[in-house]
């Protein structure tokens, strides 16, 4: 597998709007995008922080992944994402290997990029992304 | 403030020698260094991903925070730090804007950075970690 670099890490938010302006008026960061991804039922927010991206993410449903998630574990950091050369071979890799897939196929993540996750039962409690830039 | 990158991500498991296993032979990345670090009460296993490091965190006394986290939240992403050129004038700063610290004043971490973490109520659920890099 290539893993090249953590494309991103996401965090999940109650309120957008207050935590962009957390992450922008006391950590300095700028918020470059913000984005709505129907089918993870999320509005996202973009810091590019060196090579990695923060991305916000607030649910858009009371009953999506993100909304989930924070009524489980509360806010806080909901997914770690690596960069990946070829995001099939990647799944195919893993999952000859044990891991419990998410999604077997990938699937379009925000920012045009081919995405899939694997189980966080079979990765030590973290939810794993692949994200692959279709253009590279 | 001057965050430059993001300087690992801090992940809480049961098992260090489990994990690294599936760091190493599932996700292809390499443990270059294992240190404990008395302070924090944790046992840790560093692997580079592109600028980013992950840390993995194995707990060496039933009371310490990962232990703690582990119980309340489960395996998973623990902290997120940040690179930043002045700690001093980081916390100064996020200090003057509101943010509850747990550090006041910078404490030695591992690899020789100066550390300090500020709490996850001001942070939107995020445990936050400035690093400085003392050589810098």
């Amino acid at each position: 597998m290539n893993i090249s670099y953590i494309e991103h890490i996401g965090i999940a938010v109650k309120d957008l709007n207050k935590a962009i302006e957390y992450y922008e008026q006391v950590l300095g960061l700028k918020c470059y995008a913000i984005e709505e991804v129907k089918d993870q039922k999320v509005k996202t927010a973009f810091f590019q922080v060196g090579q990695t991206k923060i991305e916000l993410l607030e649910s858009t449903a009371d009953e999506g992944p993100v909304a989930r998630f924070i009524e489980k574990k509360g806010e806080g950091i909901h997914h770690m994402a690596f960069a990946v050369k070829d995001i099939n071979g990647a799944l195919s890799e893993a999952e000859k290997k044990g891991v419990q897939l998410i999604d077997k196929q990938p699937r379009n993540g925000a920012e045009g990029l081919n995405i899939a996750f694997l189980h966080p039962k079979s990765t030590f409690g973290v939810l794993t992304e692949f994200c692959e830039h279709p253009e590279k």
